[in-house]
């Protein structure tokens, strides 16, 4: 997918240290989002703010910076790129905000400000997230930009199945079922695949729908990323659980010590911190395994993704 | 848009008695939400019985019926036109669910029956809500159905604009800014021309997408059922008001009386009884007569949309 903006930031020189490609690419994000939801707005001036609050307030932004790393793999850039990583990412600050509100985890603090309904209120955060949601396949669907509508139609695909009952919402409802009881090992993958999993998956599979791959190299590229994509899924969960444990809440940004307080089953009350630490590990090396099983050209690109699989391993927040 | 599963209820003779073509769509409407948001479900069972109970329980279908309608004006049928209407009542449903939570709307009754929150508890409600809207899109974007890519992506443009900060979620939220205060008749025309105009319009342009149309004549049909649209969508609220006055709970369904009680500005209480029925018969002829504005091909085929237009007038809940 080539289009008129090609985009100068996903053509960075390979040989520009991780940390900088990121800052690069977060401040990218940060930059689509101030394009895509703008703070001031004059049709419904409290509902647009409410709706840039929740995005703006910038996290590492894991999502897009996947989207941007699987696109690299496959020679993707340009804007339907870009507006791959804004859309995930719109879809996750919506999930955030529903998350926070009272009648789920009910929790006052996200990235160390007070989350969208205590500042906003309840409903105004309601409505934010629900626009926040159609706001992404708005961004998905362009009606001028030179983006083909195959690939749009593809992302809205991937995006909506990722963030759906099978998906994103289902993993959610069964973190809420399972809250107060404990659970097993497997439930617990069973519910953090979806709840968190899919989501990241989909940012992997999206960056790479941008792609151009031959068509019969396609099979082998995309069965790698879904399970690049599975493997940081799941040990984004495992870090985040070890953290809740491990770090406090001004290094968080939020809460700390919320799963066991909610009583909560995590990697840690199932395994113990110590085996919970070497799966996410072992995890990291099942996702950059499957980088080494993509094609020659996809393998010698593949480079973010494998240093993206070690900074959600090894990231203290 | 041609596919393989032509649906013969499309195809329905056009000497039809308008009620039975109506029970015959609703019917169809049923179907597709039995297909799409089946009751049980192994992966998340109780989210996917609240969606069902959430998108199951029939109002009058007026969405998906106009999507019809529009499809007979430019001869669109089969599959993607079901898609498309189902898409647009799942929308809607979610936006139910959401406005009926204690901290919007706060409703308990709804079609007669408990509201999703009061029978499923509200984290479900708001999940059943959001997994609704990514189901939409869902169903927007088969990868096996013979639906054209560009039909995917431009019906899930429509969508995601009629249902998002400059659509729904903007109306929704100007309706909520503006209770308990009065506002005018223009600021109330604003907020229903997104709060509920903009999706009833969409459907109408989303029944019109699916269609087959020559390119020459596209801009002047397009026209004229955004006219339809817009006057139809206002109508529709118009009488809604209407009948919270007029109608008693039983009728409606749902809670009657409510706009007065929560201080709400109504076409009622700013134009007084009389002048806003007249304002709905007025909007009525508006509707029919761009209809009348429509190439012949088309206008011949504009039949349904035509009584729909009566329907929402002259019905009684």
């Amino acid at each position: 997918m080539v289009t008129e903006t090609a985009s100068p930031l996903a053509t960075a020189p390979a040989d520009l240290p991780f940390d900088a490609w990121m800052r690069q690419h977060q401040e990218r994000a940060q930059s689509l989002i101030a394009r895509f939801v703008p703070q001031a707005h004059p049709l419904v001036p409290s509902l647009h703010e409410a709706m840039h609050y929740a995005a703006a307030l910038g996290g590492k932004r894991v999502r897009p910076l996947l989207v941007w790393a699987a696109g690299e793999c496959v020679q993707a850039d340009g804007e339907a790129l870009d507006r791959a990583a804004c859309a995930v990412e719109l879809v996750h600050a919506y999930s955030l905000v529903h998350d926070d509100l009272p009648c789920m985890d009910d929790d006052v603090l996200r990235r160390g400000q007070p989350t969208t309904h205590v500042r906003f209120g309840q409903a105004l955060a309601l409505l934010a997230g629900d626009a926040l949601q159609a706001l992404a396949y708005e961004v998905l669907t362009p009606e001028d930009e030179g983006m083909a509508a195959a690939l749009q139609a593809r992302l809205c695909a991937l995006l909506a199945r990722a963030s759906g009952a099978e998906g994103m919402a289902g993993g959610q409802t069964l973190d809420i079922l399972a809250t107060g009881r404990a659970i097993g090992a497997d439930d617990l993958m069973q519910m953090h695949s979806r709840k968190t999993g899919a989501l990241l998956k989909a940012s992997v599979l999206m960056g790479a729908a941008c792609g151009k791959v031959e068509a019969a190299q396609q099979p082998v590229v995309w069965a790698a990323l879904q399970a690049y994509g599975d493997a940081v899924g799941l040990a984004f969960q495992v870090v985040d659980d070890i953290l809740d444990v491990t770090a406090d809440s001004a290094t968080l940004g939020k809460t700390a010590g919320k799963d066991a307080q909610q009583n909560k089953s995590t990697y840690v009350s199932i395994l113990g911190l110590d085996a919970a630490g070497a799966l996410a590990r072992r995890l990291r090396d099942q996702a950059q395994a499957a980088l080494d099983t993509l094609p020659v050209a996809q393998r010698a690109s593949s480079r973010r993704l494998r240093e993206l699989a070690d900074l959600i391993v090894l990231r203290g927040h």
